[in-house]
């Protein structure tokens, strides 16, 4: 890992967004993982630009000095052992407050340096402050957005196995339960989601992607529906939304089974859907157009006469969060580069009846797109 | 809870921190909650301090206009049955960009108005974007730190009433996982901390409220160990932090056991923080002064030589989030109001050896503190 974590702050330094500055303090939690390892609930990283101008200087605060690179993480003393392990290559400054901590050690070396922030984390409060300090220590911040995000988007082969184990996890937790019969009538949603949730932990997940979606009848149109103690019913749709955390990536799969035996305009909007999702994956390749892809399976959709109740983008990218840039929308810019893992999952909510979502996570690279969740994408009766 | 809310949104409007603007858009989604009931992933609201100069126009994107208040949530479309329901009493305006419609909302009702938003909360770069707006709708900002925070620190009936079920909740899974004998020799921290989620889950838990920390023999020096394989010993202390969350509150507990026999170092130290505990609770009371209350724990365990080896605050305010205001540190200013629910957590950390932790939540009244974390606090052998 620690090959992998140089190789990205390389990858940061050399990123466009930051031609202009000497050096980038970060302070998003993902995004200090992904540069440095750590996974500690505090902490910020320091990537340099340019050559610091007294890169050899060393201060007091520091734990085991590195020659080898100028980059820092900084944590406070709970982190210590902590830090010494995950950022093993690199030297850590143990202080509260990281981001200053960082600061100060820029300007001691780079007089006069201009120093990115990211302007999508810092709050107006925290920027006042570093502002301040800033102009007693002759340096100048210049925010930036969304740097390592970017880069974040392109997965590097270890990423994608992290992702393929969680998505496979996921697949085997979801077979586990239709196998012993778990999601049936007379059970509630609530009790679905704890053992899909429990079936996932059981298979050796972190922890889950994220709050669970058991959606049962009516509530199926929901599209954020949180489980209740609602009842399955004969003749229900019940859409399940869910994922798992392995290494801190992150899957993400719908499907929506019905139980007993599907009514006509069940079997209507769940081939719909499906054929969307399949024009949506088709659509995924490197270089593809965002907007563009959102376009074919959406089009599908509407030509079908159910536009106005497919309310949410086709998709977005997966990793270290659930929610991750690329967003695969109506109104996305830019395209898919090779290593991107994103999600398709189309949906038809009509209020009041039921909806169905079909989701998948998958990885895009130079030979197409592969579907890393794997559950049968057919309409399966329980 | 709607008259709850309308009082809590009632109580922010006559905040000291607000007597300069004539309406705040909150944006913090756990501020959001504590004033509307709403629980959704996007949301704002927005409350008036001054009457609005034109109270009853109306705009076209709102649901179930209100006459009763000219305050608004603000959700996508994603939740609009959601925001119905939790936060019944209000107007919902619905649009994906939450904060700008409330902010042309309050630029239509009073022209030329002085709008807080969270300056703690709001990045620089959605500032940048929204001064932009306000220029346009010739209206200003004024950023505002902590106001909703400061009035969640003295917790009402209902909420202390949900944090007294969460350290209950608390209590009984830990003693379940005592009774059936699952902290022992042999088992790995994972399994039991795996077990311990379990039991919180299988008692009615939403959810943990953090991921549960057990540290076995020289790992429980580490404050925040997180659970790996390794396997408990005779011998070990075994220092087990967690909590869980009922109706979005959270409960906070920490007891260390040791296994087997008792070494006379365990018994030593565990002597010095279960007395320094002690005073801390003592040392809490309406008025307190939070620098005074870190001091009458702290100054117990510096005065028998441990001083250093006790690297963190006291506690810290439990409620909607694990960590909130107020800070009990060496630090801190301000003191307890009536109604605050914090935390006492003093430790002893020996690198290499081991460590002791007690930590109970505890609300304070007028008639004095009283912990709602009820596990004995005498040194327990398993």
């Amino acid at each position: 890992m620690s090959n992998t974590n140089a190789r990205r702050r390389a990858a940061l330094a050399g990123s466009p967004a930051l031609t202009d500055v000497d050096a980038v303090i970060v302070t998003d939690l993902n995004n200090v993982r992904y540069l440095t390892g750590f996974t500690g609930s505090n902490g910020a990283a320091l990537v340099w630009v340019t050559e610091p101008a007294d890169p050899d200087q060393t201060s007091p605060d520091q734990t085991s000095p590195d020659q080898t690179s100028t980059d820092r993480i900084s944590t406070d003393g709970r982190y210590l052992t902590q830090v010494a392990e995950q950022s093993a290559d690199m030297t850590a400054i143990i202080a509260r407050d990281c981001q200053s901590a960082l600061l100060r050690f820029v300007a001691d070396r780079e007089p006069g340096a201009r120093v990115a922030i990211e302007g999508h984390v810092v709050t107006v409060a925290a920027y006042e402050g570093l502002t301040e300090l800033s102009s007693e220590l002759g340096v100048q911040l210049v925010p930036v957005v969304d740097a390592v995000e970017q880069l974040r988007v392109a997965k590097d082969s270890n990423e994608v196995e992290l992702i393929t184990s969680a998505c496979a996890l996921g697949d085997a937790a979801l077979a586990d339960l239709i196998a012993r019969g778990a999601i049936s009538p007379g059970r509630t949603e609530r009790q679905v989601a704890r053992d899909l949730e429990w079936a996932m932990f059981a298979l050796g997940a972190d922890a889950v992607a994220f709050e669970t979606i058991v959606a049962a009848g009516a509530w199926s149109a929901v599209p954020h529906h949180r489980p209740t103690d609602a009842v399955l019913a004969a003749g229900d749709l019940v859409k399940i939304d869910f994922g798992a955390v392995v290494g801190g990536y992150h899957s993400d799969m719908t499907r929506t089974f019905v139980l007993d035996e599907p009514a006509a305009w069940q079997v209507e909007i769940y081939d719909i859907v499906a054929a969307a999702q399949q024009a949506g994956r088709d659509a995924l390749a490197v270089g593809a157009d965002l907007a563009a892809i959102d376009g074919a399976a959406r089009t599908l959709i509407a030509d079908a006469g159910y536009g106005e109740y497919y309310v949410h983008g086709l998709g977005h990218g997966v990793g270290l969060q659930i929610h991750e840039a690329p967003g695969i929308g109506a109104a996305a810019s830019g395209t898919l580069p090779d290593g991107a893992t994103v999600t398709v999952e189309p949906g038809i909510y009509l209020p009041g009846r039921g909806g169905v979502r079909i989701e998948d996570t998958l990885v895009v690279t130079d030979g197409g797109a592969t579907s890393l969740t794997t559950t049968s994408r057919s309409l399966t009766v329980l």
